[in-house]
């Protein structure tokens, strides 16, 4: 299913009563739960296989996620939009009024991904604007909730392409470029699935309607696993950025070609991808080796090219820096040794995000003072918007840290206490 | 282009001139020469981006390279089959009488692999035919050229398919259970391409016609690249195969996963293909990591799976299981500090082949006394048959030793020294 409304259409919905629905205050006769929009979204894009989700940006399963999230906001009597960059957005209360209080995440994942990263954010959302109407609450500043599209940039290859968009980080021109592993490219996605990327671009009217955003994720580590809390506050994100290494040696025959005859790069990628990890084990950084392409790719072939693909995050620039140089250097002196070519090219970046003290300390006293504040290496949506608008995010203790993976989980008491956070932030922003 | 004359059906065809062909002697009218075939066959399967060639069992490029050979065969009179198996025959003679000389080689390639491992030997095989005729010479045995289906195993995983099935080294069962990259399986690939898999199985009466079967092929190596000869013969095959490594690792986010938490098999994969040329070096053989998959292969995401082909051959079977068994100690201890569980599997398997000295002494008498003498790491069509008839092979130049890569190459002069050679030694052996 796809949605052929672009550019942003904003369309005021009957809620299932056919009455029409109040800006604030009460909500529709029925609104699904949080398990009920949870068991609707469980099965969108997930791979018999391996468990995994498959959603990536622009696909079916995209689509599908997108379908959802509409219906969910009909069924509250929100105001739905969908905007230039195909972010969705869900409105309680008048979307160009200003100094709104957004929440929300994305819904898109990595491949074969957990169900919750992202969505969690989302179901979250829709639950806490449901738990705000049912305490009664009155919004005195508008209300939206957001689902950024393609922020795993798991099929171009870069993350938070929708936020990015919006704020500008990322120009039309290069969006272009983007394409995905069969030769399409971002635009021509975009079109196939309805949408028109001739709209595509900054969009700093709607980033200025935003007073303060808050996105809450599942933690992607475990920091809060060894506490007693169920929900912390994020102090930043480090810098991180993906380096494609492209090694370059010579085909040949691994049946017959001399040891000392050969240039085989998988040599000089082997050398790199150990040397990543030494060179993050000493400097506190991470640096991660999880996609690789060879060419020719044979069994009985010396590979001409091993291209593979660098992650590497660290709590500041100038540790990053170093363990980029130095892994760099070590793939170079060795190249020399194979009679491979070593060429890096920074694919992404994005700097430190220092989310702001005044939002931070805000949600600490809405929370109660004693909730954990943890720095975290994974990237997201808040990061982008952070250099526009006050923008802080909550985390849900992840039991065993695992994520990016089909046995990503989180204790449904803990979703329950993040929806209960979550919900108390929005009333303490919002409603007061 | 497909056949669907399967299971074999002879056709003894008509010259150009209508006329029904000799079994022995003169040539038709006109036949392609050396260089008129070797630019008919040139465009068949090239990839434009590479320039290497994709000739693989079963496809299109296979079908047109099949075309190409009966073609050959028609235009010279011969009577042409098509085996069970899917290999390709053209008699000059009884095919049923007997004590027959063969000669010829394989059209398929590896991924982007070069022009002349298999087409000169098929290619040099009618050019020497037609040598034959031009001399005069007058066959006593009968003669026929073969071309073998599926030698380089790029699609299956398997060298030798054809040979191997012919020779009863691969059973029909385990063919059924091979499969391509996209899941089809080798009979549902014969099929669609227009063979009847049903048929395929042990041939023992083909076998049975041949006398000596001489394969010549483009050398792999640079051996005689330093001697002042053009054409070498072969003393043996070293034992080889393929093993496939499974490193099997936890999935989990690039960036939050502490690095002591983590269970990255790609660091157990790195590990292992610095220790396979380590031990290749200390040993004398030949260990190659030139395939690779990697689950779920995203940037952000530390590796579930990471599964690398082994490609190893020493002088002896000593040496290769040594070899082997030091690798795999390496992975399995690498793996352990990784927490990454180490399966090896042995995917294919070839012996030593040692030329029988009859037949490799005659070629000697036949080409003269300083025809140089040589193994190789490669495995051919020749080394299965070998086990059933007498078998020899002619290496031709290799000015760089590049084989299994766009870049092979040999000069044009060598190519036809290995023709003139190929049809003294046809000449010696079947005119005699």
């Amino acid at each position: 299913m796809t949605e052929a409304d672009n550019p942003a259409v904003g369309s005021r919905s009957a809620g299932r009563n056919g009455r029409a629905q109040p800006d604030h205050g009460a909500a529709p006769a029925h609104t699904p739960s949080f398990h009920e929009m949870w068991r609707d979204l469980l099965p969108i894009g997930r791979d018999a296989a391996s468990g995994g989700y498959r959603r990536f940006a622009w696909t079916g399963a995209d689509a599908d996620c997108r379908a959802w999230f509409r219906a969910q906001a009909e069924s509250r009597g929100l105001t739905y939009e969908l905007d230039r960059n195909g972010n969705q957005w869900a409105w309680l209360g008048d979307p160009t009024a200003g100094d709104a209080v957004v929440t929300g995440s994305h819904l898109d994942s990595v491949p074969d991904g957990g169900a919750f990263d992202g969505p969690l954010g989302v179901v979250s959302s829709f639950a806490a604007l449901d738990g705000l109407r049912a305490r009664g609450a009155r919004p005195t500043r508008p209300l939206a909730i957001v689902n950024f599209g393609d922020e795993e940039g798991a099929r171009f290859g870069l993350a938070c392409v929708g936020s990015r968009l919006a704020a500008g980080q990322l120009t039309p021109d290069k969006a272009a470029r983007l394409r995905d592993a069969d030769g399409v490219s971002l635009p021509q996605a975009m079109e196939r699935a309805g949408y028109d990327p001739e709209a595509i671009g900054a969009d700093p009217e709607r980033l200025a309607r935003i007073g303060a955003f808050v996105e809450l994720h599942v933690e992607q580590g475990r920091a809060l696993a060894d506490t007693p809390q169920a929900v912390g506050i994020a102090s930043s994100i480090w810098p991180h950025g993906r380096w494609r290494f492209d090694f370059h040696g010579e085909a040949n025959h691994a049946g017959t070609t001399r040891l000392q005859d050969r240039r085989d790069p998988m040599l000089t990628y082997a050398t790199t991808v150990l040397a990543a990890r030494k060179k993050a084990r000493l400097t506190g950084a991470l640096a991660t080796f999880g996609k690789v392409a060879v060419e020719p790719n044979g069994v009985n072939a010396i590979p001409s090219l091993v291209r593979g693909w660098l992650d590497s995050r660290a709590p500041d620039q100038t540790t990053l820096d170093l363990v980029i140089a130095e892994i760099e250097k070590a793939a170079v002196e060795r190249g020399e040794r194979d009679g491979v070519d070593v060429r890096v090219t920074r694919e992404s970046f994005t700097p430190v995000v220092e989310f702001g003290h005044a939002l931070r300390d805000e949600l600490g006293r809405l929370l109660g003072g004693d909730v954990p504040v943890l720095g975290t290496g994974a990237g997201h949506d808040a990061g982008i918007l952070s250099g526009d608008v006050p923008t802080a995010m909550l985390f849900v203790r992840n039991p065993t840290g695992v994520s990016h993976s089909p046995a990503e989980t989180a204790a449904e008491d803990d979703c329950l206490a993040g929806v209960i956070a979550l919900t108390d932030v929005l009333e303490g922003l919002a409603c007061r």
